[in-house]
């Protein structure tokens, strides 16, 4: 396989937007091309994710609409993925190995989502659908419950008092509205304390509103390259490290909600690709779509051991200045959560502070960062590796 | 790359199901997996076709669900592929290009669709989803409209009566039952007379209701694997030798709807890529979603001059014992066309023929076939060339 890298990435400020999915991703989408130092014609396949456009706008098949928008050659395919949260990582992942393979030399991959206007209880019960229908949703299943009860098992597994985990899981909801605060494209960009989220409205116990990420608008989009070319087109190319995905079927299915079979695939794939282990992370974005998440998330990356890191954040280790830095843009919980769009800005803020460009959220010297997005309620997980 | 073949091949009797998406999946999938003389274990990732689980079961996220009532192995990852109607052929493509780059050695691709049930209004509706939902849905359009024009454009272009091309396009419908009355998996087995077209219900002048594919329920999925390890599993591996997409934005950018730009770029790439021509084609699987459909496939491929393949059907070029079989199965008129399966079930049909499994509608001698799957308002078309 060849030598994979990123060149431009771009992401639309993440909010409330007016705009349609495909106007969002075709802003994106130009802003990642022209930052390339290419143009729309130069684009050999575009890998495009979108999760809800069916539901949310009317519109399937959205690929080669959005390929239209942007002006790329009929030659150049547009293959659209959906893997729930993690679609834009899935179709990343698939851009990166048809890069590596020789199939292209240069690709355009992100993703988009509308789900702010669909309210809370209409998206809730759209995400929903992310879930094993027949036999999930029917018992009355929303993602909110299913990461409650995975909260619910850790402290039970690790005998921790729920009051106690409660503040520490507050404890990630402030690190990352901090964190937000630094990033201009966040979805929240105020900073919250603990008393803020053991003070708000319980959605699923024991977790309250602020434990949960908002429904966000927006897209990312960035161009991936084979690597010598990456080098006469930009400055500093980001390299493709290491990359895995793995599957694991229905919750019913699940041994242990305190740990998520896809996760420890999908990141041995890339450790073992990549060659790196934990301990060489510098910086990660992963899925903080509830509190909870983030905490079994660095536990199955093998940073903390298992029953480890539920006081990660309370302690500081995981802020801006701490060992590991995790979500330094906000991550799904501030930046917020445009579904799929959430892969593509993780991989965007990652590229963007291993080339140290993050001004107020900079982890000082980062150079190797991990992506990690979850799809449905633990049937998809896909991690990438970077690298400067 | 490497040498990619196709080992097993299965699909359900497509028509009206009481089965589920999974259910019908997982009996496509595991008779896939038994004829390639392996087990579930040894699939490494699964490529999943649905377009319209979120509407019809309310499912979204179904590969992994599927990847779990196979039995794959947590590390083989499961990706849904949508593209309206060439969903499946485009998840087959990319399984193959990463067989082909040694990403994988076996994996399982296709796809499943329930949209019978749904009833016509609600599935023309949703079917109507994958054209350009802000410009195109909201002026009325939808497919029958969409092939309706195409079939006037294409009497005024070349200067055929409409009541002539009428009788050609009826002839299209009866080659096309015909074949579908000696394949036992078909939606319909009937054979139906010129009359039986011309004489039904009026759905898109020109287009009546004979003149149109149904809507179906049904699966198919197949194995593919490194050549070699290939020939180790099954007696007679068919070979992939040319694949191609191309993707053509939405209608209002069509230069001449009686010619698929999608179409003739993902063509040609296939014939590039496979060192053969039009005049190679033995047996042909192409989208006849209505009539006048199979006609511009036919010149879109070089098999027939532009204008000049109308009366094909009407010659008896195209049935069993013409020049160039066209849809031996059926085709999407008399098969059947469950969208998100309908790639798979003709990539299925040609690795039957090229291995003479077909019986009664066996082409003769057939060595080399055609894949030809258009989806939406040609946006999107993927050509699979394969060879004995």
């Amino acid at each position: 396989m060849r030598e994979v890298a990123i060149l431009g990435v771009s992401m639309t400020k993440f909010g409330i937007s007016e705009k349609t999915n495909l106007e969002m991703f075709t802003e994106a989408g130009l802003e990642a091309i022209a930052k390339s130092g290419i143009e729309s014609k130069d684009i050999e396949a575009l890998f495009f994710g979108n999760c809800l456009g069916g539901f949310e706008e009317g519109q399937l098949h959205m690929a080669p609409f959005a390929h239209a928008e942007l002006g790329l050659p009929v030659s150049a395919p547009a293959t659209r993925f959906e893997a729930a949260c993690a679609t834009a990582t899935v179709a990343i992942r698939h851009a990166a190995l048809l890069v590596g393979a020789g199939v292209y030399d240069i690709v355009l991959a992100g993703g988009v989502e509308r789900a702010a206007k669909m309210g809370t209880p209409l998206a809730t019960r759209t995400f929903a659908m992310a879930c094993q229908a027949q036999y999930e949703y029917s018992a009355g299943i929303t993602f909110p419950g299913v990461f409650a009860m995975a909260a619910h098992m850790y402290a039970s597994k690790y005998q921790i008092p729920l009051a106690e985990l409660k503040t520490h899981l507050a404890n990630v909801a402030v690190k990352n509205h901090r964190h937000g605060s630094l990033n201009p494209k966040a979805h929240f960009q105020k900073e919250i304390t603990v008393d803020t989220v053991l003070n708000s409205m319980m959605v699923a116990d024991p977790l309250q509103l602020f434990d949960c990420c908002p429904f966000s608008d927006g897209a990312a989009a960035i161009v991936i390259a084979e690597a010598s070319k990456a080098k006469q087109l930009v400055e500093k190319p980001v390299y493709v490290a290491g990359m895995g995905q793995g599957s694991a079927g229905p919750l019913y299915l699940q041994q242990d909600l305190t740990r998520l079979r896809a996760r420890e695939s999908a990141v041995a794939q890339a450790y073992k690709q990549a060659g790196l282990g934990p301990g060489d992370i510098d910086v990660v974005e992963l899925h903080d779509c509830f509190t909870i998440a983030e905490i079994l998330a660095l536990e199955g990356f093998g940073i903390y051991d298992f029953g480890k890191a539920y006081d990660a954040a309370t302690k500081g280790e995981t802020a801006l200045g701490g060992k590991v830095v995790v979500n330094p843009s906000g991550g799904l919980k501030a930046k917020g959560h445009p579904i799929g769009a959430t892969g593509a800005a993780q991989v965007t803020e990652i590229v963007e502070q291993l080339r140290g460009e993050c001004g107020p959220r900079q982890v000082e010297g980062a150079r190797v960062g991990l992506v990690d997005t979850l799809g449905g309620d633990f049937g998809t997980v896909c991690n990438i590796i970077l690298r400067s």
